[in-house]
């Protein structure tokens, strides 16, 4: 068996599970077509009938995330029909398997399949059996990648910033646990940002040998310092006392992003949040609402991201293959 | 800031939060609009594309109540996307804040938000930080607030009576706690009911200066005498011992519309009931079920209003509002 | 009153209730229209028009099982809108009736329900008293019927074997307790099956009178040899103690279908398995996948026969009845 790719025999997109390894040209390629639709606020949004009669299954284990929503109207706003389920692959394990839900489904003629799950693997797995003509998209696996939420990002400073060669882009707070780090990590260098940084107390930063092209920086203010970009993370309670922080104030008093400390990054930063944000724990509300902050256009992003990586996706599959005659 | 209204700088509709203050031509005028959107049963229902490209998005805290239904239909059948989501808004205010998650979905171009939350002034709050663009519409609030149930309730009148202001509506039950009574006494009054009463063991009535324009009555009997009308509650068990009633069997005795009961009305009165109902609790299933009953017909109506109210606020949406170019 | 028929007044199908009672033709009706739903895998599936306007309710007791999924996404392929509700009819006998809410649907135009529920008999209960437009479908209902499962197994044999009257089919595992079993028995007496087998331990076979056309065998190995066609049940955990299995090693061991096993059938014997399946249990993996199994092309048919099952109530919907003028 040939290793796994996420592309097809043409080299085209088949599956989305990861950003590593993508080319600069790949990358723009999705932001291009992600760019086409974007409206202005209040406008309709695009819609399209190019996922006509293509049913997309959002896997995902708890009931309304962000992201499922993102998905769902990215789908249907393509013309798609869409079926939430709530159902837990990993534990299915047990008892019926991974993959009788996932044949079952696709003997349904779901052809895409959304999935969220925190067990390590299970994109991939689910992707190296299904059927030639079925696609398989991370919504967010473990703490190892979210791509759709890297291409967002990216989309989101080619938009404030034109371009990423000549940006410090600094990524800050728990880069250890956070799959947002990790494929944005992917998709700047594959864009070759100017400068990468990770910023975190030590015992947050990644292991030694990961995330080798970004400089590591341990205070917040060494690593915003000059930065174009500043991306904050979403910081989880029980990961304070791992980096011996006694509490939520005392992270915002050290890794806490205010509106003082921005000062620190260029006049013209834009500041991102993958959401949903904790404020005053690791971004003040006077930065997250105020004029540096880019965090609701990334949601904005995040649906037409979605929608370019859907009809990426289904647009490969009429190339390289038709149903058996 | 200008007082929180619910009408935009032409006067239009832009909100429902409240019936209160509503003029009779600005109710009449959703009357209106809901009655052409009335079908026989079982005719195909009316359906149209005035929302295409328009999504809803449905806040409720529980998964599957009749109102989030009852919304859901009326915007799929005039051609909106849906999303439903489970979030309790008001619990949110710890941790992401309500106006976070309000946002993220506004970012996703979620135009008209309908909103259910137990807690008082939660869709006032939504609808003052919403984008100019975007709608927020009550589906009830608290104790205080369902403007489409009340709208629903005129509507039903009109049909059956043909009119207001000769006529004798009673609202009889737990009315204190009741945002049923309160949108229905805010709408009757705008229509000039001819005499308009409420009808509760002390306990149950509403404070002293609420609803001046009521008569009170103390007894079933007193109160539904002659009455148009007769419009029961829902009564929440925990409620009964407030007035000192041991339990549902002496409540039906005391406060339940029976048969016999419902003779010291008029002989063409019609009797309502917001649902779900209490069967033999606040009505005998003789009377629910019974000629005089219009509750499925006000259910039918639901849908209808909530399609006008939907229809509207994008049409004023659309006359007031271009996106900036 | 009428005894309760599924049938309109015409002989035309009304209700799915249960399969039992119905002739060939009625059961080959429903198979050829489905068929002409059929497409290959990976070809965008079967789509129209038909229940455009047309509401279908979904009353299930659990958020996403495959047959939810089945019949909804039958239900949009044909035009439909859907409304998922996840409420227990039986329970709410106590409270709000099942009538209450069933009325309560129907008054919003919700014109067909599919209902799975626990309790035996609510499905007819609700076809009895909903209004003369209106159709209910059972997905699933108590151990006592399955119908859309029975008619996509009748599906899979005519696909695989071109009819049914010289064939071996047999029924094996827990029989007693399953209502697919009890829909397989009726819709394989309907189209006349050459013999019709049910093997099962002695506690899990149905009582005496039941299933009089059936052959019994007590042993898997007598009752799958010859066969043509195999159809392994679910068997659940605590029904092996009362067969007297102490666990689900011995159970598969005494009555899970191994390769091996299936050599005893014919040569060309397909497998069968309503899903889920519990591997190593009463199926052996090395089947479930094999080249005998049928198993996914059986989910396959289910979307279809729902899509033929919707289609042919609203028709004949709209041959008995118009809306009254």
């Amino acid at each position: 068996m040939l290793p796994f790719s996420q592309y097809d025999a043409h080299g085209h997109l088949r599956h989305l599970i990861t950003l590593e390894g993508m080319t600069s040209e790949q990358v723009r390629e999705l932001l291009d077509r992600a760019q086409r639709y974007l409206r202005r606020p209040g406008e309709i949004p695009a819609h399209g009938r190019s996922l006509a009669g293509i049913t997309v299954g959002n896997i995902f284990t708890e009931p309304s995330t962000r992201t499922r929503s993102s998905f769902e109207l990215a789908a249907k706003r393509l013309g798609a029909d869409v079926l939430n389920l709530e159902i837990q692959l990993s534990s299915r394990v047990k008892g019926e398997t991974v993959l009788d839900t996932v044949y079952t489904l696709q003997a349904m003629a779901v052809d895409v399949f959304v999935i969220r799950d925190a067990e390590p693997g299970v994109c991939q797995y689910v992707a190296e059996h299904v059927a030639p003509h079925v696609s398989v998209l991370s919504a967010g696996e473990a703490h190892l990648s979210h791509p759709t939420q890297g291409l967002l990002d990216a989309l989101t400073i080619l938009q404030y910033k034109g371009g990423f060669r000549d940006l410090v882009v600094a990524v800050v707070g728990d880069v250890r646990h956070s799959r947002v780090a990790r494929s944005a990590y992917q998709v700047f260098t594959a864009l070759e940002v100017g400068e990468l940084r990770i910023v975190a107390p030590d015992a947050l930063m990644p292991d030694e040998g990961e995330m080798p092209e970004a400089k590591r920086f341990k205070t917040l203010e060494s690593g915003i310092e000059h930065a174009d970009v500043v991306m904050m993370l979403r910081i989880q309670k029980e990961r304070m006392a791992q980096a011996a922080i006694p509490d939520a104030h005392d992270y915002f008093a050290r890794w806490g992003l205010t509106k003082q400390k921005l000062k620190l990054a260029r006049p013209e930063a834009i500041v991102m949040h993958p959401g949903p944000m904790n404020r005053e724990i690791e971004i003040a509300s006077e930065v997250a609402d105020g004029p540096h902050s880019v965090i609701r256009q990334q949601v904005t992003n995040g649906v037409a991201v979605r929608m370019a990586v859907l009809e990426t996706v289904i647009e490969n599959r009429n190339r390289r293959w038709s149903p058996p005659r």
